[in-house]
């Protein structure tokens, strides 16, 4: 009887105007809300426990490993060694838990704007709890682009792992030419990279988002390494831009970063090794297409949007 | 108004057990019905015409050129002059149209089950409609295996384009240790190559059949080469697994693959070049160990099935 | 196969901010577009042959006689001898096929504003064919309200079978108390009786429209009958309002309604008789309390609108 | 944003094979879960707080009342002096409720077989909990043919607030001419009534279970009277049928029913009044001719089922 029953609570979301879909809910595991949004982990039939921000899917256990590994370890081990790490947003927690298994981390310090997604993750999400508790873990809840440019001090890694740019949203700002210039140029180390997720990057929406901020980088950075990954809950390849001051930090050898991986991280990795990251950054020709054919830069008056709005 | 209006007509299909998308329906163009199956077109908002048999997503306009070039084309420019090609279902016409791509293609046999959708795909599939009229083209109405084991002679490419192995559906026996050792490798020339689209394969799916189909090519042929790309119409990465007669073929170089596409192919590829195959053949660390795990060989008794039946 | 394939298309129709259905499309038989709206006819599971304008149902052949019987024939039949009768809208002509059936009715006016519909109807409604072609109808296409106004002489029985009251839709004008007071009162013959239907008028419903559709007649006539029924397609009890010039009238026995729909009316009746409409009319106690708390008079500035915009 | 939202989770229920519907989930208030079935407790947009039986809505806090007043008054003021009252299922406590309003009931016994429910109702329905806690009712969780037939001495009015007949459900034997011959009837008083919740008794769905309970009904005792009522929560109008042991207490007229409802029961009625019941008992035409047209009468053998099964 219950298996006919938990098929008829479904959670709807729109992928598109003309396409949604509906994952099977097992169980509303917690909800909250702050100032800013709504926050709900739920049992999901096809991904496990599932965290919503204002009902779309922000990470669920079944894949948002891949997502973080995908984020923070590419950067981490191109640098010869980071140090200190600046983190725009992550509130979930799972990408201050990725970069804190890198040992030569000193100092991470996480700006999210959100206290409540914050204290909520710190609080339900079980894999990301001791990240929360590290002694070195700064988390200050703020506007990030105000705390990054008065943290004294600069950084060896600036990581932004923000809601996508929506239109009237609240982190547009923090993909624009004026912040990739003005803010997280002025704030790395000599050597220092900048990585960003950027949005859908599949055959039919990469043009979305993801060009455009590849496009902003390289007006500001040298080296622009952008590489995509397929993340099933977000139905869709996922992006990600990452910027490097010293260009010859991208030209690193499956085999090197497999030997980095292995001595700087804490544990194994579960998606990613030099092999791996090999075959996501050899784009297809036609997102490489589409990256080249790219003019748009991210400035105030520019400023594209994927589908959806706050 | 009619904005508002198109988006209330929504074709469902159920992903899995516990999620399911709706496309909205723009129009449905052209209706059949065979003995096997039934077969529309229908033009849906997210991906355009899109063919369904038994209301299950064949391909779409969006991005079928995308399966088609992975399906045919790695094979035929691995093979060093292929002549003689044989398709083992296909009967949208795509593959063969890719494959009459090739000037070297002297002789394509296509074996399709039914007529009705042959015929179907013919009339209304206007990409295709040349293919079905090539005089290089001979298309026959019957079960793949019985003909290909028939058929005077050998291929140099012999390729599947074959509907899932579905539990009790018409095609898993066409997936089997004995079809691959006793039909498929007698057929093939000296240095020949088979290539079968092995479903999805994705992080959640990839061991659903994509692992197995491996495990059981491997178990016949000295080389088996997978690679794997998404599929937006599928929701989900999709896996192709090509399997040598010759090992030394598959250590072709991506300006190697280069060369032979503009020398040995007709009009641009879209998708596929060199540099794109070596990211789709360099597989993920997840991925690799579900492979390397795989102990599955299909035979009549132990197939395994993915979701859904006929 | 095909049953399975057919549960796959399905009409989806907002029945409220947080409810929808979805009904299982058989085939979307004919469409059409006028300047207006669209109209389509489409084969839903459920309901059969649908009549939808901008994708909103209007009838279908399961229930339509339940509406149009009801619509028409209590008002024809309260009337001692109607002879001339207009429609305001009805352009399906299935009213206009019920009004006809009355051997009295000697000219029959319908005023529809959108061309298109009426000869989609026309073409495709086989039971409302015989209707559109008889010669006691002129068929007028043009706004309903100018065309009263204007028409030469007075009629027995005006039937207002208009869209529901939609914000901005083109109808609600033709609810208010002027329309009512200057227009409809001022054409109808001593005696004459005027019926509309009054959208919703169920436990959950009736204050939407019904009940100020009724309030506002009440201002104008002396005697207003309302009378509720059920309809399946529209998901909801339905509401008419009968006002009548000549209160007498509404005193009709069951009996003597059965013997005026005997002797005046062409064939059978399927749902009406004495005793049903003595059953319809005999409102429940918490729709008379909502009718009788009811103080809202529809006029331009107050017109109050149920769920939806056109 | 939260608007946004709470439209996102969405209970949908098969109304028949070809039709369903989805209602806005607000908050999963409570579970519960016993061997016989689920119960949640959900607090739906369109209807409220709404209880549902493995999936299926079985009352909301919108239209309860309607229902349970129609169940319970009418028979009880058509019996002159109802004491002894036994009521088959209705665990929720509604039932039992409306009963216990009527100042002349001395005791009522009700059998539920699921404690579970009954738990639950009573801990979590507020409005039923006084009822549950009445010194005046006897509850037993057991099979309720079985309490009845074992019960000592006899009751005055009988009350089945059974789940539907569902194939292979608990309840069907319930509805059969044995039990309603060698039980129910024995088990009456001189002069008792039998009253039963009936099933959809819309245009479309009268035949499912309702005419054939009403025959079965009339195969048993001198007078059956059938009455409906349309219940949004159940997307349909609602059927029940009264038994009576002697038939001229149905010959009532609406002004004595008011009487009696003044002089014997506590607290205003919110839907029923003697004109509201003059309506209900008015059946239409076609049910009428549904009605007389029935021939199934229910044994164990020729039972017939409404949609869906356990």
């Amino acid at each position: 009887m219950s298996e006919e029953y938990t098929k008829r609570l479904w959670l709807e979301e729109d992928l598109a105007d003309d396409l949604k879909w509906s994952m099977m809910v097992k169980n509303v595991m917690f909800s909250g809300k702050s100032k800013f949004q709504e926050v709900d982990l739920i049992h999901t039939g096809p991904f496990g426990k599932t965290l919503f921000l204002d009902g779309k899917v922000q990470s669920s256990e079944v894949d948002e490993w891949v997502y973080h590994e995908l984020l923070v370890h590419p950067a981490m081990v191109m640098h010869p060694n980071p140090k200190s790490v600046f983190i725009c947003g992550g509130g979930e927690g799972a990408t201050a838990r990725e970069v804190l298994r890198h040992k030569s981390v000193e100092k991470l310090v996480m700006v999210d704007i959100d206290k409540v997604v914050c204290d909520f993750c710190h609080e339900h999400l079980e894999v990301n709890k001791s990240a929360f508790e590290s002694p070195r873990l700064e988390l200050i809840n703020d506007d990030a682009r105000a705390q990054l440019e008065a943290y004294p001090g600069k950084f060896d890694v600036i990581i932004g792992d923000l809601a996508d740019p929506l239109e009237g949203g609240p982190c547009y700002q923090l993909y624009t030419q004026d912040f990739y210039q003005n803010v997280v140029l002025k704030k790395l180390n000599p050597g220092g990279i900048f990585i960003t997720q950027s949005g859908p990057a599949g055959i039919l929406s990469c043009t979305e988002v993801f060009t455009a901020i590849n496009c902003t980088l390289r007006s500001v950075f040298p080296r622009v390494l952008p590489y995509t990954q397929h993340m099933p809950v977000y139905c869709d390849v996922w992006g990600w831009n990452m910027a490097l001051t010293d260009p010859k930090q991208a030209e690193i050898s499956p085999e090197e970063m497999d030997r980095r991986l292995a001595a700087r991280v804490e544990g194994e990795m579960r998606f990613l090794d030099g092999a791996t990251f090999e075959g996501l950054r050899a784009l297809n020709k036609h997102l490489r297409g589409c990256l080249a054919g790219e003019t748009c830069i991210y400035t105030a008056d520019t400023a594209r949007f994927i589908h959806g709005s706050v």
